[in-house]
């Protein structure tokens, strides 16, 4: 069968519109954010949003939960959608959410969102402790139910450890190298062998604070790098994790940044002259584009089978690994 | 005015029989936890709770706010009831219920109870970051607000940290030195010099674990641990938070050890043979106990001022210097 197309992450202003570009673009499989800072129940709202949606567009996408939804997406002409937090808020202090959680259809959980959380540290923390006394239970229990340990924004020593302890391989759903672009959400090489050489995955992001050039980067510097990083960690580690926020005020990535922890604004990988969402490179607004991320990629001479890998069979295969219990 | 008898930190399975022994021991203000692990709407369960005892019993009891709700209770022969949270779990991740809950009558707020926080490392942690980025803003605001911050249950960097940066005096409500029993709750010299120098409080605690002999320990030992620490620190700075845990069955203490976020069983100051709540010394089983500890401290040689500052005084003029915005 034909290699799936896989963006694993993005966090755009959903919307019939998002939908119907999904299918134009052929994306089988979308991993979507649902929660930031939201509580439990919050998070719930954000499920029955979802819930109206699949009702509502049945002939554009659904709920999928299983390797085997992609499968049935390629087939059905439709997007998969899977669940997953950028921050552990939804379980609170209450390890028994984890299995509720995956019940509910959650996949992937961070473990932090750049501050320190009960169960590790984010990136932006001066200091990191690696993973709490709860963390360390936590991590236990996602391998268990079959919930991925995502660490995107956590910090360099909770990261290493979050691989070291886990039983089951862990994602680094949307960053890129460090080597590549030197910002503090893009991860270091020690990091990404850890991660690869334990059978882990990581998306490359086109959010532009994570870009070398930024919204300038051009697909062949773009696809350039992630050729290096085949070479470096091999190809069937690497996939797309988009970061797409398309259609989302800027209000939003305010509150992506402070949540309700602070009552000064911190700007995040922004700053007080750039503080809305970056405009994205013009070789990636939406949905529709990733053919040009294949051919970019074919550009920098990739061989088809690698390529296939990188758009998204390579997560299949960790969604077939992962999603189980253990 | 005579002194006033405050026992700064108790958690009683709180009754009207507890109530009439407050009285019976001519207790004049207590200072209670009104939360562990619970979230705000579970803490505002506790709060109703507490309404109906201030209802029902009015001529026992009084919800205490300010320094002179001890003086009313004095004079007219109530206890003025003080609450404390020995967790942050009820302002979850949201700076905001900081001032909700002093509205609602909070004064004291531990920013750990044992395991890592959302602000900072408890003391049962194996490493310790000092303040998160989220918990230095809770503290300035808790100043702002006039809610002390308590570190009894938090790790040594993060209660150097906690001291340094808060701009009013803190409190450990309920510990004992280190030097004189090495409890991991206990605290180090280091920590008391650095509290009582920047003019916080020490509340010396009954609850066995934290004495030297445990349950054993003698009323004369335990008061000259307190003479020496007068002599170290400044009789001004110590008050008594017994920790008090009257009539709670052991199911209680398992889940203030274990909360929701752990599977297995966790034993804290105990182990696996000696899992419940201890045996309190002969000398203090409940409020009407208070006079042993002022003989106790007679006849180790305090004098009568110092006394009476260590039975009360000495918390009612940081409750003055405390509880009001800054």
């Amino acid at each position: 069968m034909k290699a799936p197309l896989i963006d694993n992450l993005q966090y755009a202003n959903f919307s019939p519109k998002v939908f119907a570009q999904m299918r134009e673009g052929g994306v089988d499989a979308v991993h979507v954010t649902i929660a930031y800072h939201e509580s439990f129940r919050e998070m719930v709202l954000n499920l029955e949003s979802w819930n109206r949606w699949f009702e509502d567009h049945p002939n554009l996408i659904f709920k999928g939960t299983s390797a085997a939804c992609v499968r049935r997406a390629q087939a059905e002409g439709r997007t998969a959608i899977f669940f997953g937090f950028q921050n552990p808020s939804p379980i609170e202090d209450d390890i028994g959410l984890v299995e509720i959680c995956h019940q509910l259809g959650i996949r992937f959980m961070q473990l932090t969102y750049n501050n320190q959380s009960l169960l590790a540290t984010g990136c932006y923390e001066d200091e990191d402790t690696g993973l709490t006394r709860m963390g360390k239970q936590v991590v236990r229990e996602m391998n268990r139910v079959g919930m991925v340990v995502d660490m995107s924004h956590s910090a360099e020593r909770s990261t290493l450890e979050a691989i070291a302890h886990s039983t089951r391989p862990i994602a680094i759903t949307h960053a890129n190298p460090h080597w590549w672009h030197p910002a503090l959400r893009n991860k270091s090489d020690t990091v990404l062998k850890a991660l690869t050489g334990a059978g882990g995955m990581l998306g490359f992001s086109i959010y532009p604070h994570h870009l070398a050039g930024g919204s300038n980067c051009t697909l062949e510097r773009f696809c350039a790098m992630i050729a290096d990083a085949a070479d470096r960690y091999g190809a069937e580690h690497l996939g797309i994790g988009t970061d797409l926020c398309q259609d989302q005020p800027d209000s939003v990535v305010e509150w992506m940044r402070v949540g309700r922890w602070s009552k000064v604004i911190d700007y995040g990988e922004g700053s007080a002259s750039n503080a809305g969402f970056p405009p994205m490179p013009v070789w990636f607004s939406d949905n529709r584009d990733f053919g040009n991320i294949r051919k970019g990629l074919e550009a920098v001479g990739m061989a088809p089978a690698e390529i296939d890998g990188i758009m998204g069979g390579n997560w299949l295969r960790f969604y077939e690994e992962s999603f189980g219990p253990q």
